[in-house]
């Protein structure tokens, strides 16, 4: 018998990337038709059959979910864990994690693995470099074989599935207003590349929020850094470049990061400068003063994560349910770094 | 075809706990024969074998290593995580997460889940409650079944596998030389329960190094919390009670805990009271003043347990390889809670 042959073997074999095979498998158009037959020649003589998964799981339920996020950092994804394991377990039901350290790469990998007769079913925040690709094969592969995923947080319209996220338009939105109500004029938004749904969101909030308090948008005033490196540097330019009262950082790391940098520069917080940060996390409680923030309830949304997965998982009905959005609301959570 | 049966789905229906199953399987002498014969009947009629899943690992080679953490919160764990996957993930070796929650239970059931076809081998550190029960059963049954484990930091010396741990009793000693060089004479320490071999050794290093230095020994300068919760209150009335000038905190959340409550009761840190804090995680990085800490060098660590691992899974020697306890050495970082 031929050895088990995976996506990645494929891949490495052929020395094309991961997603080309699985886009040639697929018979995408984006393929030459040399590199299709190729592929599919290759995968015929291993007996690559993605079905497998499918039948596999239509006859034994393992009683897993699989997790997979884009990093153990950031404490909000640390919460959204705690809270999907908490409801889980309460099912009976035990939760295994993979993390795609941001790449699209070990996201596809670690779905095949885990999908590969691990798992029931799968919760997700994409990495930022699916984001940013833009390509969702592995999902719609997956959901195809009947595999359901839940999506949290870090979404995409193109796919057809239950989602949790946070109200991230109105949350950046009442922060700016917080802002304002205490005189800030002046209010800088610090965040990610737009390639994120939930930045993307948060700044449109932003600007909306601006308008809304008829302050004009100063371009200057939107620090856009590279996702989760010290951007210490760049923080202090911007400072030293810029006049601010107030601002808004789109996680909790910029958010400590800005507070150090604005204290090394000799400003007071929340004196001359106010600081609200999303993500309400252990950093943000030992920090002096302690941070201002939205938080976005990382527990309740896993547990909602869980529990719609778990839904459709143990659903019976020949008609299924439509697909749901569910939207956690954030709580603007006022400690000393803000004028209150 | 029966269903495949689990030691979760055997302790369930019988209702005994997941230790008991496991212990009567293998003929302990601690489980009555009554209840031993039960067992073994039950897993008779349903076909039990714990001895397949090292047949199937023979068999079929998943490059898959599995890690079992007591807890994502604390940054030593994730730096751990870290360095596991960038040395297997070079290696080809994907990498699959459970947090046992410090839970006994939920430590046998996840290693039981992943040993069940999906990894190759374990890393893991203990939970607490595992250290507390003091019961390895389940880790002797899989390297039994020629599963190769590798332990690090908390381990236990009734396993004989590979191990990975730091010089905790010389850190320890180290930090109190650091105090008493500075002028300190009350140094406090601030521990968990002594079940944990790494609380175990910084205490022991400790007392040694206060003897090395000519100081008697206070008991009252020793403060035993309980593992991971908000300690503030006890962590107050412990300074209001006691005359200290220097304080070694045992892991980041205590010692930040403690600046915390320490500049809350009007104390100026590192002026009136010293604090050094093992772990060298992000909130030491953005406290104020910063924290001088005992850099554990997680990722390294990391690192070295993957290496271990991957040399044993792969070694190809009838002979085998005696196992190694490999030692980290700890770094002390000085920064401002201490006085340099």
């Amino acid at each position: 018998m031929k050895p088990k042959i995976t996506l990645k073997d494929i891949a490495r074999e052929l020395d094309v990337s991961i997603s080309t095979v699985s886009k040639a498998l697929k018979n995408s158009k984006e393929i030459s038709k040399e590199t299709k037959d190729k592929i599919k020649a290759f995968a015929k003589f291993y007996n690559y059959r993605p079905n497998n998964i499918a039948l596999s799981l239509k006859n034994k339920r393992t009683k897993n979910i699989g997790v997979v996020i884009p990093d153990i950092v950031h404490h909000f994804f640390t919460t959204v864990f705690r809270g999907i394991e908490k409801y889980a377990n309460a099912m009976g039901y035990n939760v295994i994690v993979c993390i795609s350290d941001e790449s699209y790469d070990k996201e596809v990998i670690n779905m095949e693995m885990l999908a590969n007769g691990s798992i029931d079913g799968f919760i997700l925040s994409l990495s930022a470099e699916t984001q940013k690709k833009n390509d969702f094969t592995h999902l719609k592969e997956l959901l195809d074989q009947g595999i359901p995923i839940v999506l949290f947080d870090r979404i995409t319209s193109e796919i057809d599935c239950d989602k949790v996220i946070l109200n991230d338009f109105e949350a950046a939105g009442d922060s700016v207003t917080h802002f304002v109500k205490a005189g800030a004029k002046k209010i800088a938004l610090i965040t990610t590349e737009n390639y994120f749904n939930v930045s993307e969101s948060r700044k449109e909030g932003y600007l909306a929020a601006l308008k809304l308090n008829n302050i004009a948008l100063d371009d200057r005033l939107i620090l856009t850094l590279p996702h989760d490196r010290d951007n210490t540097n760049l923080i202090t330019e911007f400072f030293q470049n810029n006049d601010v009262d107030a601002v808004l950082c789109v996680n909790e790391i910029f958010a400590i990061q800005c507070m150090s940098v604005i204290q090394h520069l000799g400003y007071t917080v929340p004196d001359d400068i106010s600081i609200i940060g999303f993500t309400d996390g252990i950093l943000s409680r030992y920090s002096s003063p302690q941070l201002s923030t939205v938080a976005q309830h990382g527990e309740k949304m896993g547990e909602l994560a869980a529990k719609l997965l778990i839904q459709r998982m143990e659903s019976v009905e020949l008609v299924e349910e439509p697909f749901k959005t569910e939207v956690i609301n954030a709580t603007l959570v006022k400690r000393g770094s803000t004028i209150n």
